[in-house]
């Protein structure tokens, strides 16, 4: 069941060792990352980037990289920035759970776990699920000075939507649907654990913490989860929650369900008429599929693969000068969209459309 | 010897076929891909893009695929754009030399392939080398009524730099070196003979005709060769040559040649202070490794690649808001780059510059 993590590399190649970077800055120095539009600055210290004390962990969290990737970017663009805008905060990564205590509190309750948010295990022949799969703290902090004052935290906890088990070892695989209420539940309850816990530590007692709940998508999924809830403390209560309406989707849908019609942002339609365009440009056919998202039944944004095979550096460029007329003639207006244009895994060009942009941008991968 | 050609995949995986693509165009109809600023529009025809004559020899042709791509955007972007500028121009792939022609011209001259523009073998234990490695033809037309006339043909050349050889099968491999003026005589004497070749064909009677020589980069080499001469003519003769004079380096350089700083262009200076405040940004090491392309000691551009473990999206986010500013205050002005943030080989974002203009873009993969 384990996924290869794909974004973690193994040591670099051909790479000499300089410690120049550093420079003339004195090694506690705070400065930032500086940002691209929308984005937030980021802690560099001494030269270095502050890494998360649990650097490592969400990694381990997660077979399958969508959620991994859907939850960290929900977490920030979703959740965080309307609590703390990136104009006005910079992002820190965690500095108060460390990978050790997230170990723990990851792990099932047990004599020698007491601070474990999943159950103890039960009869193995039915075994009570793990629910709380991934938790991450995103800290928001302010410049005072030379220094940094921490605004406040955001806390994401992933619960699984389902949960695999061997009845023996080297059996088959079992899968336990979570139910949206025992997802919700499940979530909630860690939550106030969590919040309370977070208030004993000395540096946490007077900063507003964010708590958002994110359901898994199962580990066979194409497409991540999505925050469904979240909520605002200034005490060690958890007080009311909001909820979340997303959903994503991966295009095109299964045959079966070609009710695509049915679709209500009619993002399924558009993204028909885009494939099939594409998808006989050459000779040969080309994979086109996509991600999408909605909120409250309205697009959010899409990401599109376009895979096919390239005879040559001219048929990518002209592909990619197709591509751009396609997409403005076909994808959905007013919503960010990327387009990657690969052979095998190997991406060639790249088509997107910003956030509160209408000009499609484009840029081919060359070689000299 | 042969490498995984990278841009050639299998077929696409869970394409269900669509015919719908040609809607109710006629099946002849001629219309083009569009264009991004500064490329050519290109040839469709029914709703297909017109592909070349040739179309997979040009993959065969090259163990390195650095000298494929090099070699193709050179030809478009170095040698083409001389002579048929993308306003007044539209590209299409060559139609005149079919996959079989070439692949006889790019043999070796025997009895029974009289048109192969490689000598005879020779002895096995002293072979003659291959020379011609590559022939690459595009078409240049213009837009008349409803159908478009042929304007121009531009002919690229690709002659080895090295011959490898085996004694006997099995055994080891041996390397000949060709020398630049072998280099350059085997070009002209094949350019004189494709060209009088092409004259033979009705259509190819009255068009000008550009034929441009590439000596190709070693198989080891991690960049392409480049273009050193290119003549045009509009009889069955081939005039005087012009001589280019382009460089490509691959960057940071093997450490014997600490003698950096003897770089004309001071590309390498910049290269390495870059690299300096990048690879040390996480606490693991990044590798940062460059294409530069120069023109008679000038930069003409580059193609970084940074491959570095992200331990998560957050850290990917915060590295390209870093990367923008780094490649702002340590990489030359000027000149087109680009910036490919990956991990393992799969990209994570991208950074670059166009050419002619002053603005850094980055765009980042993210994923719901």
């Amino acid at each position: 069941m384990k996924r290869k993590k794909w974004w973690v590399v193994l040591a670099t190649i051909g790479v000499s060792i300089s410690l120049a970077a550093c420079g003339n800055k004195k090694s506690n120095n705070v400065t930032t990352t500086g940002s691209t539009s929308g984005t937030y600055q980021a802690v560099i210290k001494g030269g270095h980037y502050q890494t998360s004390k649990a650097r490592g962990v969400a990694v381990q969290q997660n077979d399958n990289t969508y959620n991994l990737k859907s939850f960290e970017n929900g977490l920030t663009n979703v959740i965080a920035k309307k609590f703390f805008s990136p104009k006005n905060y910079i992002f820190q990564e965690g500095q108060y759970l460390s990978a050790s205590t997230l170990g723990d509190w990851l792990g099932r309750q047990t004599s020698k776990n007491p601070l474990g948010l999943n159950p103890a295990q039960g009869k193995k022949s039915d075994p009570n699920p793990l629910y709380i799969q991934q938790i991450e703290e995103q800290d928001y902090v302010q410049q005072s000075g030379n220094s940094l004052k921490l605004k406040g935290v955001v806390i994401g906890v992933g619960i699984n939507s389902e949960y695999q088990y061997q009845k023996k070892t080297d059996g088959p695989y079992y899968t336990k649907k979570i139910s949206d209420s025992e997802v919700q539940a499940q979530g909630k309850a860690a939550a106030a654990k969590i919040v309370k816990r977070l208030r004993e530590k000395k540096d946490l007692q007077n900063v507003p913490i964010v708590v958002a709940l994110y359901k898994q998508a199962p580990q066979d999924s194409l497409v991540g989860g999505t925050f469904f809830a979240y909520t605002k403390t200034n005490s060690a209560q958890v007080g009311s929650w909001t909820k979340l309406n997303y959903k994503n989707e991966v295009l095109p849908k299964a045959t079966s369900a070609a009710e695509a019609n049915s679709n209500s942002t009619g993002t399924s339609g558009s993204f028909s008429n885009f494939k099939s365009q594409v998808q006989n440009f050459f000779p040969n056919i080309s994979g086109v599929t996509a991600q999408a998202q909605s909120k409250d039944g309205t697009l959010q944004g899409m990401h599109v693969t376009i895979t096919t095979q390239f005879y040559s550096q001219t048929e990518i460029n002209s592909f990619t000068g197709y591509i751009v007329q396609a997409a403005k003639k076909y994808l959905p207006n007013g919503v960010p969209i990327d387009i990657k244009i690969q052979s095998d895994s190997n991406i060639q060009a790249v088509v997107y459309r910003d956030a509160g942009s209408s000009k499609w941008n484009s840029h081919i991968f060359g070689s000299y």
